[in-house]
């Protein structure tokens, strides 16, 4: 018998009533900020991503040789495929164009705690736009879909890249190195960095000074870093803009400064961001983003591009860490048929209430009350509706409030008039 | 630069805005049938899909091998997965179990108009019931989601293989002349079917009541056609019960019987049907589904099965013919500052109004008002908010309405109820 394959999930409709739950108020919010929804092709050409990336994707990615000889992949993320998109048919479109996806990714990887080989990401491209309110708007949405799907404990960072590339500038440290440094920068192994910038050279003093700069969240500390080096005073200046309008226009409390984040250094460029949930441990990143350049990359005319990421099963995670009270599917009305001259009568009430978007169920199995009532129980069902023929001479149901256990006899012609009432 | 791989689509957010607004029409009317959502892997054991359709099946497959050697597959349809799904994990669930799902599927196929390789489709397994009435809320419940969607000229066909089965054994044609016969019976292929039939060694005038009997509608003809079988009575009776149910309980007036819908004889067994959308041509069936047994063939305990699957790209080109008016993205408000000292105010604002469930935009590229108001004119922006010093100083707000280019001038602290009046 086949199985599920590895890595991969299955989800009930209890499961699946919470991720539509949320699914719908990231697409409410990504909507709130002016943001239109796209969509892309599950695969796309291998060439996309390792143009991208770099041939050593490949190890990651769940690529194959379609009929034709097609070398294509199952997408390992979205960015590259909605930058596509726009380079093929939305160059033309007014700008800014603000783009948002929510869509499944798939990535060979080992499986482990929210890590899964086909998982799901909300994220977003905001294509032709570099302003200071620009970015600080994108920020602050990645900020209020998390804030806005019920996460209370999460942490946002800002980096920017341009400034660790003066660092290096700086300190005179060729790339070859800067490949070893990368890392340590961005695991946060601080130890490690201090034997690595000694060991090429640098004095213990500024090698410590380096350290702390990667550490600190204090603008006028890096800024005074950076005092001797005037191209990046702009870029200086434009974090500053951003931070005042997250903490003023966007009113959020806790932005810090974190020069350490160094998400792709090929691929992202300037300012970078990401969102943590602390509580999560190694899985706690819910959200990276920042500027970067693809468009030219893919043949199209150069325009200043940002995005984010947001994972969504992590996300839920994060969610349930918190214990938060996720709602659960139900029945509005479970209708019963008392016997088999009752069942036409009972499917068109049926039809009448679901015309009035009531959720409605019917016994479809002719088990009697007592099982049917069971059945009602375990589908969450507000209400029962014995039809009975009896009922049916006087033109009335016997309506079973499933919580109290109290039934009543209610015309017909007064049922959605009541039910109104007690579904407020 | 890398391509749209061939035979599949980006959406644009226009034709997005039109997807979710159906998908959600047709999750909407699921639940309210009482049914669940579901959903599975987009790729599965390749061995999934021959267990059920045969080798002959992987022509039409995006097949392959993955990196430890399983072999996999995109998946060509939902049916197999879900119950798949359902084995491994769903058996002890109470019955019926009603389960729906909306999700993409794959075929190596030739595109062309209509028929794409990823394409999406909606639909649904009732599992643990078999009464007359269960089958016909099955078939009024793809009648009702086409209906919902806004569909109006589509017609409902019903089939029995059990009777095309007896009719078979009636007439004695071998296992090996049924394949010939099948196709031309599916294809409504009448004259090549009757000299198919009379090669066969059937007189002219049995020969002639078969195609008959697989091309009328009338229930006494083809009662009295299986008189002499009394096997097929009690399936007879059950049709007619279905009829009967869906015209009485779900007002469904235009039922036709069709026995030549014979929809892969070795899958489905006993009820079938159809619903097509007659202008719609070469693509115009909508919906396909019966009753089927796989449970077992996948492991698990037997138990009855029946579901059906909606084209949802279809779906919406049929609605496209049919000219209905879609809805479309908008913007409710375009907030502009008047200058660099109006940007932080501005976002409070749009942060305001995007809390109270408004679609909100605001110029992120410092633009005078005359082409910023251009942007909102294409965006569809129902107001036009313009933020200047005289007016923060003042604590108003000019609210311009798009569609009349009339302004005026109004207190922050009224913008709400204003906007919530304007807005019913």
């Amino acid at each position: 018998m086949s199985q599920l394959p590895r890595g991969t999930r299955d989800f009930t409709p209890e499961e699946m009533y919470i991720r539509r739950y949320i699914e719908e108020s990231i697409r409410k919010t990504f909507l709130s900020f002016g943001y239109g929804e796209v969509q892309t092709p599950t695969f796309e050409h291998l060439e996309l991503f390792t143009a991208k990336s770099g041939q050593s994707i490949i190890n990651e990615l769940y690529n194959f040789t379609d009929k034709s000889g097609r070398e294509l992949t199952l997408r390992p993320e979205l960015t590259a495929p909605v930058i596509r998109f726009y380079v093929e048919r939305l160059q033309m479109e007014p700008k800014p164009l603000k783009l948002f996806y929510l869509g499944n990714c798939f990535r060979y990887d080992r499986p482990q705690k929210g890590r899964y080989r086909e998982f799901w990401q909300a994220g977003c491209e905001l294509i032709g736009a570099d302003t200071p309110e620009a970015y600080a708007e994108l920020i602050a949405l990645a900020y209020t879909i998390l804030h806005n799907i019920g996460l209370k404990d999460f942490h946002l960072n800002l980096g920017n890249l341009s400034l660790i590339q003066a660092l290096f500038k700086k300190l005179s440290v060729s790339v070859n190195d800067q490949k070893n440094l990368l890392p340590l920068i961005d695991k946060s192994q601080f130890d490690e960095l201090l034997d690595a910038l000694k060991c090429l050279g640098l004095s213990s003093q500024i090698a410590e000074e380096v350290v702390a700069l990667l550490q600190t969240s204090d603008i006028p500390q890096i800024q005074n870093f950076f005092n001797d080096t005037p191209e990046v005073h702009k870029e200086l200046l434009k974090l500053r803009q951003i931070i005042t309008l997250l903490q003023q226009s966007f009113q959020i409390p806790d932005v810090s400064v974190k020069l350490s984040i160094v998400r792709g250094l090929d691929y992202y460029k300037g300012l970078v961001f990401e969102i943590e949930a602390p509580k999560l441990g190694a899985e706690k990143q819910l959200c990276g983003g920042g500027s970067y350049d693809l468009v030219g990359l893919f043949g199209g005319k150069d325009v200043p591009t940002a995005g984010f990421a947001i994972g969504f099963d992590r996300s839920i995670l994060a969610l349930e860490t918190q214990n938060v009270i996720f709602p659960k599917p139900a029945l509005d009305i479970y209708i019963i048929p008392y016997d088999e001259t009752c069942i036409e009568k009972s499917f068109e009430l049926a039809q009448l209430l679901r015309k009035d978007d009531y959720q409605v169920d019917v016994d479809l199995l002719r088990r009697g009350i007592g099982k049917s009532l069971k059945f009602a129980s375990t589908k969450n069902a507000r209400h029962a509706i014995i039809l009975g023929p009896d009922e049916l001479n006087r033109n009335v149901v016997m309506l079973r409030d499933m919580r109290s256990g109290e039934q009543q006899s209610i015309p017909v012609a007064e049922l959605l008039t009541y039910l109104k009432k007690s579904r407020t």
